[in-house]
């Protein structure tokens, strides 16, 4: 049960002994959950909607998640678990720290891409006054950046490539600029005369984003 | 009755046919909003709350502003305003366009370190459904920016210090960071062992987001 115990639900046990964190009809849900998060840009939404949404009754919709937040921060801890592996991953590969920055780069900008509600997500859950959701949901997601971040400018200065700055600043540029990308899709109609947020688009600020922070970055000749 | 038409809130005249808009109480009611958005990091208030927080009565907080959301989009209004006006005053300096950039950012982080809240405001405004409103948002907000950043860049590639990126991407960049800074200060805690964001805090941001940003937009040589 190591879901259900790490998002610290009020979920009951399934009867027939199996563990529902895992299940499928667990993670369509959060699928579901997530669809209308990207839809809505807001997580105004209630169990009703979900269980409209997904065919199912809201009885198993709560069984899975206990209330709103436990499904919330499901959802959280489904997209965290996944970058945080990728990060582990990023660590391992046998490549120069610039080219492990612009994997990084490339990585987050898809990451909001394809989940545009994570600030959203992240603020509902730090600002709900649970407390130690909101521990555990910066350990989820802000300390292994962080950490990373760390690292990378370590190897980087070490290395003589990099010149030292502080890793909350670069986590503020990085998690900043993608998040912004995301936010307010609305308003880049009207400023910037943008209708949808493509992929290429996506790409494009990619590439600028690590042009921009790999040469500030880069240590003085 | 320029606020009150640019607000669009249903605000009725003033009985003596003074301009409520203007008035002391009307500042200091948005002071005390701002002050309280500041505090709850959240919009999640009554107009009675602040009618209790200014000593005021609810039915003068409704006179002067219609409704909360009327409410909101005054206090957007008056900072947006201060911000444009910084902008237009900018661009007349006769300064480097590098010394422009560096004036701005500076500006910019004070600005979201004087008025965290910033963020918040805008996306409730434009995901209120109230599409006149969004629009009028992004024309305030987003719009000064976005066109100051196409004609710092546009100068600075004429005279050969820039290479041309995007307006677009320069705010993404410039406003995710400064929005990045002060949106999760609880997590700020949890993740880099920072209790408080001081001004030294900002202003050390400030320079290394500068630095970033104007070699990463440098020229090359």
């Amino acid at each position: 049960m190591k879901i259900a115990s790490r998002n610290g639900s009020r979920r009951r046990s399934a009867p027939d002994g199996a563990e529902p964190g895992r299940s499928d009809t667990y993670d369509f849900l959060l699928t579901v959950t997530a669809k209308l998060l990207t839809e809505k840009d807001s997580v105004d939404f209630s169990l009703s909607e979900i269980a409209l949404r997904s065919g199912m009754s809201a009885a198993l919709v709560q069984y899975h998640f206990g209330s709103k937040d436990g499904l919330l921060m499901a959802l959280l801890e489904r997209g965290t678990a996944k970058a945080a592996d990728q990060l582990v991953a990023l660590e391992k590969m046998p490549v120069s720290v610039s080219e492990r920055l612009r994997i990084h780069v490339k990585g987050l900008v898809s990451a909001y891409m394809h989940a545009p509600y994570i600030n959203r997500l992240l603020h509902h859950i730090m600002s709900s006054g649970d407390e130690a959701r909101a521990i555990r949901t910066s350990e989820l997601f802000i300390t292994p950046i962080a950490n990373f971040y760390a690292r990378l400018i370590d190897q980087g200065v070490e290395e003589g490539v990099f010149r030292p700055i502080a890793p909350m600043h670069l986590y503020f540029m990085l998690v900043g600029a993608c998040d912004q990308l995301v936010a307010r899709r609305s308003a880049l109609q009207h400023a910037f005369g943008v209708r949808e947020l493509t992929e290429e688009m996506g790409q494009n600020f990619c590439d600028t984003l690590y042009h921009i922070i790999s040469t500030g970055l880069a240590a003085e000749k």
